[in-house]
């Protein structure tokens, strides 16, 4: 049976499961979720999903949440993505947490405001700030991939699938690859993988279907 | 030997760690971090954290960073916190996710624009913009505590320190306890465990320091 991979193709979070799915060659189909319209407001993905958010990842036994969650059990499921050992695993997740706690978060809402609202409904003052945030962020990854091919250990793991996860867009919100060498480097040595390919080409949705 | 938490008072995210290891009898000492003077971001503290935050633990044997791995190490440590089983403990790394994703880093920004710069430096807008996003936030874990005494199974657990870290702080940001019934009866069952202590009470540094 393939897992149901609750998704849209403007999310990050969403992005960094299906690209896991798809490099581990986990058999998987999206079911798309109308965001747009509002439905992860609606009561029906509310009892999927208290959170209200995707991804949701439906493996035939368990639904799961999180996008750091999802990734650690499918390198779990897998045998794949995971690192190798306690000390890698450690290292994963310190990295998983940190893109929740001042990368993705940050993009996610900049991008949103950038790209998905109206200019006249555009918070004042706040996509700058955001920008500011996310520029003390990128330079702390920009830094630690200065010596480095991968996130942690030599090979990547489901810390880089999760910290690319918004880097692949094209709608702007600030972040230009040229900026960043090592992001930019390390971000074609992920697109280099078997079987990735870029959010629109993964999961269902994108902006041209609201235009 | 005592482990090593490197901390200041105004850190939620330290103060999640604190608790942890207060909880859980475990000998810590404090060192103290000057946050408001830019220690975090001096050639010292980013190598001991090149993510340039507080909390750090230092061990003995292993230096952790961020607040999620390392009350995940602390309940591994302790076998205290941790919940029971392989079902729970990945609803507590949930909600640890929620809570870098949604909760926490919001309220570490907001908390601090509002009370940690003059309001001359504070940038137009953003205050109420992650306002609303909290409540949101809120709205999700009263929802979830509605029907429960803890976040996870019948005790506490390192997903209730998590997400509590910065609902005990005096200085305004936009939450009241009476907003929403079931967070603060959760938050009086968390404050009630042995051992507990307020954040300035239990860590080094605090805004009269500066006043």
């Amino acid at each position: 049976m393939k897992m149901k991979l609750y998704c849209f193709g403007e999310s990050g979070n969403a992005y960094k499961v299906a690209l896991a799915l798809a490099l581990t060659d986990t058999p998987w189909q999206p079911v798309f979720v109308d965001f747009f319209n509002g439905e992860t407001r609606q009561a029906a993905f509310r009892t999927l999903n208290p959170m209200g958010e995707v991804p949701v990842l439906d493996t035939g036994t368990r639904i799961l949440t999180q996008s750091g969650v999802i990734l650690t059990e499918i390198a779990a499921m897998t045998g794949k993505l995971g690192g190798s050992g306690p000390a890698q695993q450690a290292e994963i997740l310190r990295w998983l947490f940190w893109d929740n706690h001042k990368l993705s978060t940050q993009i996610g809402t900049c991008r949103f405001l950038s790209n998905f609202l109206p200019p006249e409904k555009r918070p004042e003052g706040v996509i700058p700030f955001l920008q500011g945030r996310l520029k003390a962020a990128y330079a702390v990854l920009d830094a630690h991939l200065s010596g480095r091919d991968w996130i942690v250990g030599d090979g990547p793991s489901i810390a880089d699938l999760s910290c690319c996860g918004y880097l692949y867009y094209p709608e702007p919100f600030g972040f230009t690859r040229a900026d960043w060498p090592h992001i930019d480097r390390w971000l074609d040595r992920i697109a280099a993988l078997p079987g990735w390919k870029r959010p629109y080409a993964l999961m269902p949705g994108n902006p041209s279907d609201r235009a």
